[in-house]
């Protein structure tokens, strides 16, 4: 028997897409670097073959994620030049992926528990001004009639401050993204919620139990707590999407 | 004493900018979701009260990092489409991200260490088909004259395939992102190393003791045999930086 060919379609990739991914090479080489100046629009779009509104949308997309700034006129100053992404770059892109991805839930909490107790042990090591912050938020959250809005707000900010105490940024940037990423699940959950009031105080003596092994140094204790705390949200919005 | 008036610039961000973030709410209130069809570009921007070339360079940028996908023609499946964004996309965003990023590299080889214990207790508890292929890279490794080039790929082919038995596909996209952020700083490493026969029989001893306690399911050796070699490998790249 004789093979019939297949006509299956060639893939198109946009040329804007072709000259981006020319580019990303070049920071991922090292060959461009922060503070390094690209060439002209004009230059690029001869360089890599490529029409000058493809460029334009390449450049776009690295400028809309901080990576690349672009200035206008004619001056020395006037050009493309590469950033140090700011760290907040790097959240508000992740954030929104992890809000589209496709990670199983059980994925998620298990990063959130692993990057946690990474953030628990390094805070409880360094201590200092950080725990204030952390004390400031529980204190907010103390306040008699608070709204689940008001309270996942600081809620999120309680374990932003912590993961920031942790001493590491990279992880600490993983772990703001991810918390951010699924502010909307648990302000859902919390609005779901029909004993708030109950909730509310098991999460405010949880937060306090991490907090006082924080101030005691006793990092494996904190984070043994944290995850318990992680966890024990997760299983009770599991139960409330079920019910 | 009357204080000054003091007229600073007011910050400028475009309009894609602002069109952008709108999307992006909507895409972590969960407004928006994976399969939804975003409005004609012509209706977005009457809503929005931005230019069509506005609405059209900040659908773009979501495009380009593979969340948003257009199909032109008038037919009922024409338009802008929320993606699930397949795990590709943030590990491509990521790596180029972090490649331009500030992060200390004691912070990035911190997360190293973190992600990569995690995934060698979990690929110790799952065992199964990954093993093979860590292996396979192990022995293509083994080439008498290998190239450092084939040996940093093949390297990077180990760790990636150890995230992967880690059961964690988030855990796996971190990784793969860190780990290809650095693979240029690491070719150099490799490049530079004066007796490069005697690094290249370390690692590979290195591998295969880290492949043995996977075999036998020993989580927590494999994992610390990871973090040692994690953290060996970097020293030494510092003593080449700094000879």
């Amino acid at each position: 028997m004789v093979a019939q060919p297949v006509w299956e379609p060639v893939g198109r990739v946009p040329t804007y897409e072709l000259v981006l991914r020319r580019i990303e090479e070049q920071l991922l080489n090292r060959s461009l670097q922060p503070g390094d100046k690209l060439p002209a629009e004009r230059e690029l779009a001869v360089m890599l073959g490529a029409s000058r509104p493809a460029v334009r949308e390449a450049l776009r997309v690295l400028q809309a994620q901080g990576i690349l700034r672009s200035t206008t006129g004619s001056g020395a100053d006037a050009g493309t030049v590469v950033m140090a992404a700011p760290s907040g770059a790097l959240t508000r892109l992740l954030k929104v992926h992890l809000a589209v991805a496709s990670f199983p839930l059980s994925d998620v909490v298990e990063a959130r528990v692993m990057l946690e107790r990474f953030s628990a042990l390094g805070a409880a090591r360094n201590a200092g001004d950080g725990f204030d912050r952390i004390g400031r938020a529980l204190d907010l959250m103390d306040e008699p009639d608070i709204s689940y809005d008001r309270f996942n707000e600081l809620d999120t900010e309680f374990h932003i401050a912590i993961a920031e105490c942790g001493g590491n940024r990279l992880i600490a940037d993983l772990t703001v993204a991810i918390r951010e990423s699924i502010r909307a699940d648990i302000h859902r959950a919390l609005a779901a919620e029909l004993d708030w009031p109950v909730v509310r105080d098991r999460l405010r003596a949880d937060h306090r139990q991490i907090h006082r092994a924080l101030l005691h140094a006793d990092g494996p204790l904190a984070a043994d707590l944290l995850e318990q705390h992680i966890v024990d949200f997760y299983h009770h919005m599991a139960t409330l999407r079920d019910a």
